[in-house]
């Protein structure tokens, strides 16, 4: 069961690059589109997937996530996800076989504490989710042949 | 990066119980309920995700997966969630840590060889995807105060 930090960029990736797909099936005309009043719109889904992973990925590098884009700069979805993407790629890379089993502190945050390689796995669970969550919204507009959830 | 059979149970039950908080909410009267035309209904994805769940763990586990419950057997979505989980959990529980690392061919259903653990990780990317999609359907039928993706 050994894991290194190839293995999770390619783990991380297989699921990313089907976000990436979907990203690419929302115009800019769909940015506000949500399924009910309640509902994250699918703009502001995209960008919590994409911070949420970047900021994840920092903690368990123990790096300063800094930002990545200001909120009144205009940028295109899929602008942003090739922008996370790479850096989060980046600080998952930064990390050898010693500091994946390194505890990290996420007491202030989530209320626990993991290791590294357990906070990448988090990070990659929560993607998991909300692309779930991203699947209906794409129904929804229209879409009807979609991907599969996960890349080979 | 240690993980067993004990480790594998509680990461699938922190999402399974999830799922089953979720089918909670689904009554019957809803159970017919499908976002887009060419969506999954409700009821249909929930028998996915339990049946699926249990199939992987039994090619992981190399058993022989019995049919749990008969396509005219008239059972509550709940009722069918507890028969395959408590099923699916058995099935992990017989993995000790040479058989999580045995190669496991999926080449004629998947397409791929891997270990046994990485079949079993496979089986819950696959609950959380659909747990996400079965998020937005519960919104979608009128309840806004949700439980958190992952139980810790």
């Amino acid at each position: 069961m050994y894991k290194n930090e190839v293995y999770l960029k390619n783990y991380f990736l297989s699921h990313r690059l089907v976000t990436r797909d979907l990203i690419s099936y929302i115009n800019e005309g769909s940015y506000s589109y949500r399924p009910t009043e309640t509902s994250m719109t699918a703009a502001e889904l995209v960008e919590h997937m994409l911070t949420t992973a970047y900021q994840f990925a920092a903690m368990a590098a123990e790096k300063d996530p800094a930002p990545l884009h200001e909120e009144r700069e205009q940028l295109s979805l899929e602008a942003m996800a090739e922008r996370y993407t790479s850096e989060t790629v980046r600080l998952i890379e930064t990390m050898d076989t010693e500091h994946l089993e390194k505890e990290i502190d996420l007491s202030s945050t989530l209320g626990v504490k993991a290791p590294a390689w357990k906070v990448v796995e988090m990070m990659i669970d929560h993607e998991i989710n909300h692309k779930g969550n991203l699947f209906v919204y794409i129904r929804e507009l229209g879409h009807t042949e979609l991907p599969m959830f996960v890349k080979a």
